[in-house]
């Protein structure tokens, strides 16, 4: 078999098969298929894509480039979430302690922040003391003791995807369904999840941008899932304003346990609460989403998901009591407000600029070496559809840096749409995509 | 400027700046774009092309990544002919002289055979004691003496184009048009001629097995000819049948000193008459093709054209009188008939077997490191068009080892087809491309 001819049949538009894309996943791993192949391989496919079986294929190949968690000891239905990234989402921080009072076993291995969304590790390092770097024996442990454990990702968990995304960053080749397909799924199996719910994010803080390409990424999450035996189920939710009222690090982890408490707000509640429905469902602890919501509200009224994220933050090193008192947590030392321009209604916060604002206070990364600042970030005083007048606060930016605020404030000022007439209500959830639903492929 | 965003810009369907040319070829060349993203962009103008434009931006970056040859001292119009390649393809040999005596000045840079294909150089080295890799100077005496000389590509010409061709080899990249036309026109400029006849061939001995695809090559060597301020003219001509009767290295020189001498085979001779009268028009040597098709034949009837053959054999250290009395000259060990399976027409003999059976003989190479054999090849005693009767030798193959004669005739086997009806006759020159009558880009 040679390289050559492969990229030659893909470039031509035929379909790879399985012991054809081992050997290109494999040879690249051990560097015996050089990068300037597989990045030219990586553009026949940005043009040809692939099907799902042969993404499939690919994900399997990947996966076996290195390591996988065993987590078979482990008793319960192990279902985990990802999310493709936007602003504010913190829904993880909420989901995996409330599906796991709910029975589910969550092995969840996070990212960081870049760019302008934010990341679960970086949150969760908020709480002072948190550790996100697990040995596999303790992540074990954790998930045991908590039924849910948040960690990094190893080294040695799909060497391949590390190498692969690292060539398409600098190949033009990062916006490939298929290549994302596999480069996420691979991740999320190999780190021990039976089952899978994907949030696709869409809208001006996401990275599909359109309800078109998110429901292509949707259905290529879910069909190829599906190929590879396993139940994937994806939702594809708004991201063309902030989720809930918080955007930073430890802002985040204190609006989470709002929620966690019964409290906070609607948006953030309601989809949290629709993802760990189809967690439920997928792991067979409810017969329906009704069912999975009425026991998500169940185990938020009776505390037992509040509680299970507690005893988690204690497990994994921090100290609970930040989040019993936040006023003891970490707090930026300046503030600055945005204030309406006008009198009317709020209508728009446009997310993109709300998580560059925020990425440029520190709460994220421009480059992997830029450190992260768990106090900065930004608290909405309103949002879409209330009413505003002409001088009131919209919302506050918390900084280290006076220039900084000054410069994020610029930054949001056109992020923010005031008008005469209400908007229409934000439909959350847009769309929700099944595999038994779609049919064979 | 960054790479990526210039590959991204390309995959995207955009156009290329010259600046942005010069940037990626410059930095290939000095090791400073890695060859990870020259490959990605060659897979993307694979797709999505380049306008003629670009691809003369292409072309003059390649240009200046070397030396060029300065024949401005030279008297008289520098024109070349470049051909596609094909199978016994010898024009180069007879129309390099011919247009010299008719007052053209020949500066002409050739390659090795390849494949099944054959390569001017290895047929001139054929003739004992000829060199080809006449130094910058020598080449420049042998050009001011006969009209024409006839060298291999010095290594400091378009290394841009040696790096590029490498790399497209092996990732897929090979069959663009526009990456094809840049990699032939920079060297043809590179090595000094100010005008060029394109001879693309078309058909199973042809890189290009569909006349829209050499069509499609011949408008963009025609068009981004113009683009440079540059005269090319493009003929499209049939190798879906061997030219002339001769296959093989010296077996071609043979069959090329027939023609010098007024003799030879029809189709050889008007070919090679109609691609030296299109150099002669560029040259400005002749109003127009009908009066310099009489000026060729004038040149060929005088022993003017091979006069100057054989005084370029003589300067370029070759035998003259291995050309006066061919039998002196190589001649291989063994032959081997391939008859006729029954009595009819010969109908078509399919060059793209021939030219394979010819370098299994050992004319051409496989690998680049292969020996090439001045004396083997394949000797047509009929052709497309002849009546043969069953048993009758429709060619003998020269040789060195039994085992692989017999295997070159097992090959040829299949490429002759006798039919009860006569085949209609081979239209040779099938299109003639000119700037001008295309009309601007």
């Amino acid at each position: 078999m040679r390289a050559v001819d492969l990229i030659v049949k893909k470039r031509d538009g035929g379909a790879l098969s399985r012991e054809e894309i081992e050997f290109l996943i494999d040879g690249y791993v051990r560097s015996e298929v050089p990068d300037y192949q597989i990045s030219s391989l990586a553009m026949a496919v940005f043009f040809r894509g692939m099907s799902f079986e042969e993404t499939g294929f690919l994900t399997r190949a990947m996966i076996a480039s290195g390591d996988s968690i065993d987590l078979a000891a482990v008793p319960g239905p192990l279902v985990d979430k990802h999310s493709t990234g936007g602003v504010g989402d913190k829904v993880s921080l909420i989901l995996a302690p409330l599906a796991a009072a709910c029975g589910c076993v969550v092995p969840m291995m996070s990212g960081r922040a870049l760019g302008h969304t934010g990341g679960t590790l970086d949150k969760l390092e908020s709480i002072p003391g948190y550790r996100t770097d697990l040995s596999v024996e303790r992540f074990r442990e954790v998930l045991l003791r908590c039924g849910f454990a948040m960690t990094g990702q190893s080294e040695r968990i799909v060497p391949a995807d590390r190498l692969l995304y690292a060539l398409r960053d600098v190949t033009g080749t990062v916006e490939s369904i298929p290549l994302i397909t596999a480069s996420i799924m691979s991740k999320k199996f190999a780190e021990g999840a039976q089952a899978l719910v994907f949030d696709v994010k869409c809208g001006s803080g996401a990275f599909m941008k359109s309800q078109a390409e998110a429901r292509a990424l949707a259905v290529s999450l879910t069909r190829t899932g599906a190929s590879l035996g396993r139940k994937v189920r994806s939702v594809i939710s708004d991201m063309d304003q902030p989720l809930g009222r918080m955007v930073g690090n430890f802002l985040e982890v204190r609006e989470s346990a709002e929620v966690l408490q019964g409290r906070g707000p609607e948006d953030l509640r309601r989809l949290t609460l629709r993802l760990t429905a189809h967690m439920l469902v997928l792991g067979g602890l409810a017969a329906n989403l009704e069912r999975a919501e009425a026991l998500c509200r169940q185990r938020l009224e009776d505390g037992s998901a509040w509680r299970r994220f507690l005893d988690n933050v204690a497990a994994q090193g921090g100290r609970p009591e930040t989040l019993l008192e936040p006023a003891k947590g970490p707090r930026a030392p300046r503030t600055l407000a945005l204030r309406s321009p006008r009198s009317g209604y709020l209508v728009r916060l446009e997310a993109y600029r709300f998580g560059l604002a925020s990425g440029l206070l520190g709460a994220s990364r421009s480059r992997k070496e830029d450190p992260v600042w768990p106090d900065v970030g930004i608290e909405l005083a309103k949002t879409a559809g209330d009413p505003v007048r002409e001088g009131e606060e919209l919302c506050l930016l918390h900084g280290r840096d006076p220039q900084r605020l000054e410069e994020a404030r610029l930054l949001l000022e056109p992020a923010v749409t005031v008008a005469d007439q209400p908007p229409t209500p934000r439909r959350l959830v847009l769309e929700e995509i099944d595999a038994d639903a779609l049919g064979k492929d």
